[in-house]
C-alpha cells in the first residue's frame, strides 16, 4: 500500500492535521513525549527499571524514545515484534510469552544468536527442555524468565514449588541462562477502584515474595523481577518486589484507561495522546452522521472512542460495520457536513494501533511525520 | 516484516499445513474453489451479474479468481482497496461507500483517469457537485451509482424524491456519468430465520421498485442496479430487482453466517475455506489450555471461533487478551501440549483477514502458497 506516504501530504502546513486519508492513526508527539517522560521519572523515582511494553505501540521509533528516556529495553508479546525490534537495533528485549512450536523455537534461537541480550519467559519444564535443545543445536545460549501466574490464569507457573520444579530443570540444561521472575497481573490493571487495585496488587506481591522465597532457598534467586502495568505501576514500583516494570499503554492513554481511577485523590500524569481520525461520509438521516471508521479502524475490545472534535464533545460513537461508524448527536443544531473530519480517542491502544500501517504524527494543527507500525504483524 | 515468507516453510510437504508461525490465517483452496464457481452458478441461473465484494478478502489474486469463473468485476468498500484492486489490473470496480474529502477526492479522480470504468456511489447532492467540480478540473469523468438507503441507515438516500433530486444533480453535471442504482440491505443479511429475511428482502425489493420508478419517470432508468449479500444473494437474484449480485463473504463462509439459517429445507452450499491456525503456549491450569491467538488474531464482531482440530470439536474458544486465546475443553482427557497447533473457523471474515499480511493457501494438509492480503490498509 502506497497510500499513506508523504507525497499526500502538506507536511508541517498549518492544518495539515486534519487533511489525513481516514480512518488514520493519530498521535499528537507534544502529549506522548510528556507521557515518556513522566513515566520514567515516576519508576525512576522509585529506583526502578522501567522495560515499556512495546505491544501498546509496535513501534522501535517509540522504542528508542522510552529508552533514550532512560528505559532499560523493551518488552515484546510476541516473537514478530521481538525480530522487528531486534532488526531495528533494541538490544534488551524480553519476550514475555512463551514460545513453543518448532518453527518458533528455531526463529528464537535464531534471534538469540543476533541480539545476545533476549530474555524468552518460560513456564513449563517441557518447554525449558525444548528452548534447551534447540539453543544447544544452535550454539546459543538463550536467558530465560519463570513466568509466575498471578490470577488471570493465563500463563505462568501456579504455586511457588512449580517455580522450583521449573527453576530446577533450568538449572540441569547448560543452554539456558537463568535471569529471573516474570509475574504480570493482567487481571488487575483496569480495576477501575483504586482501593481495589492496591489490594489486588498487594495479594499478588505476597504471591511474587513466595516465589523468590522459594527459588532463593534453592539458590535461584531472581535477578529481575519483571511485571506491572499502566493501572498498576505507581503500586508496583512503589512497594512491589520488582526490578522492572513493563507498563506499555502509558505513552498513549486511550478510553479505556480513562475509565480507572488514578490512586486515591490523584489526575492521571498521562495525556491522550493516540486518536483515530474519521471523515463524514453521509448525512441523510436526522440524530447521526455516518463516518469512515468503524470495526477495522477501532478495536472492540474497550469502551467506544470518545469523540473529541470542537462542539462535538456531547457526540456519541457506535459502529455500523466493518468501514463504517456512526456519530449520534445530541445536539443537531452542530451538524456535521460530509467531508467534515472528526477526531476520537482511540479505544483500546494495542489493538486499535494494530489495525492501522502507520502514525500520522502531528503537532497542534500540523502533520509533522510519519512512523510506520512496524510490528503490526 | 518476513516472516511469513516461504523461506519459513517446507513448501508442499505432507503436514505442512501444520506447521506456520502462529496465528496464521489458513485458506483451503479446494474449498475456495468450490465456493466461487457455486455463487457463480446461482448468480448465473437467474441470468444476474455477480460482483463480488472485496472487502471480505481484500486480495487481488482472489478478485481474479471470482473474475475468471465470470464474475464481472468487484467491489471495495473503501478508494484504499479500489487503488489496490486497480493496480492489479481489475478493470471494473465499484466502491461502495461514498468519497468525501478533498484528499480522496483528487485520489477518487487519478484512479479514474488510470481505471476509466471505475464507479462510485453517491448520496447527496453536495457530494455529487464535489466529485464533479474535482472530475472537471482534473479532465475525467466519472461514473455514478446512486445509493438507495434500504432500512440500515448507513449511507443512501431515503426516498425516491431524494433519488430524484440527486438524480436530476447528478443529471446537470457533465462530469458525472450516471449508470444505476446500489441498494444494500445490510440489516438482512445475518437475519437468522429464512422467512424474516425473504420479507425483509420483498420490503426492500418494493422500496428499491419505487427509485427505480421515479427514476424512469425523469429518464434516468437506472443501467446498473447493484446490490444484495451472502444473506440474500439467492433471494435477490431470483426475485429482486438487481441486474448484478454483490455477495462477498460467500468465499469464506465464517462462523457467523453459519448461524444463519440458509433457504427453509435447505443446506448452505458454501463451505468454511478460511481458518486461523494457534498453538498451544502454557497448559497449567485444569480445563482450559493458553494459545497464542488473541483479539489482534480474530475479529471481536462475531460468534466465537469455532474449533476444528480433531479430537477438540467440543472445545469452546474465548479471548485472555489481545495475543492470548483460551481453548475450553469438555474433555480433559483430550487435552493439547505446549506447541499443539489448534485450527478454528474464524468468527468474522471481513475484519479477520484485515489482520493478517498473508493468506497461508492450503490443499488437504499440505501449505502449497501464500497470497498477499494487498488491500489490507
Amino acid at each position: 500500500m502506497t497510500v499513506p506516504s508523504f507525497a499526500h501530504y502538506d507536511l508541517h502546513a498549518p492544518g495539515s492535521r486534519y487533511a489525513l486519508n481516514t480512518p488514520a492513526l493519530v498521535l499528537d508527539l507534544d502529549a506522548f513525549e510528556r507521557n515518556v517522560a513522566r513515566m520514567a521519572d515516576i519508576i525512576g523515582a522509585h529506583g526502578k527499571n522501567l522495560r515499556p511494553h512495546a505491544k501498546s505501540h509496535k513501534s522501535p521509533t517509540i522504542a528508542r524514545a522510552q529508552i533514550a528516556a532512560g528505559a532499560v529495553g523493551c518488552c515484546c508479546a510476541t516473537l514478530d515484534e521481538a525480530e522487528v525490534m531486534a532488526a531495528a537495533g533494541i538490544e534488551s528485549i524480553l519476550i514475555t510469552s512463551p514460545v513453543t512450536t518448532a518453527l518458533k523455537l528455531d526463529r528464537l534461537t535464531a534471534l538469540a544468536g543476533k541480539a545476545p541480550d533476549t530474555m524468552i519467559v518460560v513456564d513449563n519444564p517441557a518447554n525449558a527442555e525444548a528452548l534447551a535443545a534447540r539453543a544447544s543445536a544452535a550454539g546459543v545460549r538463550l536467558n530465560v524468565i519463570i513466568d509466575v501466574e498471578l490470577g488471570f490464569g493465563r500463563t505462568g507457573v501456579t504455586s511457588p514449588e512449580a517455580a522450583v520444579a521449573l527453576g530446577q530443570t533450568i538449572k540441569s540444561l547448560p543452554s539456558l541462562a537463568y535471569q529471573g521472575l516474570q509475574a504480570y497481573g493482567g487481571h488487575i490493571q483496569h480495576t477501575i477502584d483504586p482501593d481495589e487495585r492496591l489490594a489486588l496488587c498487594r495479594q499478588a506481591h505476597l504471591k511474587i515474595d513466595a516465589v523468590i522465597l522459594a527459588l532463593s532457598a534453592i539458590d535461584m534467586k531472581p535477578g529481575i523481577v519483571t511485571g506491572g502495568g499502566t493501572g498498576s505501576h505507581a503500586i508496583d514500583a512503589r512497594e512491589g518486589p520488582f526490578t522492572e516494570i513493563q507498563a506499555g499503554s502509558y505513552v498513549f492513554m486511550d478510553a479505556e484507561y480513562e475509565t480507572v481511577i488514578y490512586e486515591s485523590g490523584k489526575a492521571w500524569p498521562f495525556e491522550n495522546a493516540l486518536f483515530v481520525q474519521t471523515a463524514v461520509i453521509s448525512t441523510n438521516v436526522a440524530g447521526f452522521v455516518t463516518t469512515d471508521a468503524g470495526t477495522k479502524a477501532f478495536a472492540l475490545n474497550g469502551p467506544a472512542p470518545r469523540v473529541i472534535s470542537a462542539g462535538l464533545e456531547t457526540a456519541t460513537y457506535s459502529y455500523a460495520g466493518d468501514e463504517h461508524g456512526r456519530l449520534h448527536l445530541k445536539n443537531d443544531a452542530v451538524r456535521p457536513v460530509i467531508g467534515d473530519v472528526i477526531e476520537c480517542v482511540v479505544s483500546h491502544n494495542d489493538p486499535t494501533v494494530a489495525l492501522y500501517g502507520h502514525y500520522h504524527c502531528v503537532r497542534a494543527d500540523r502533520l509533522v511525520d510519519l512512523w510506520d507500525v512496524s510490528a503490526r504483524r
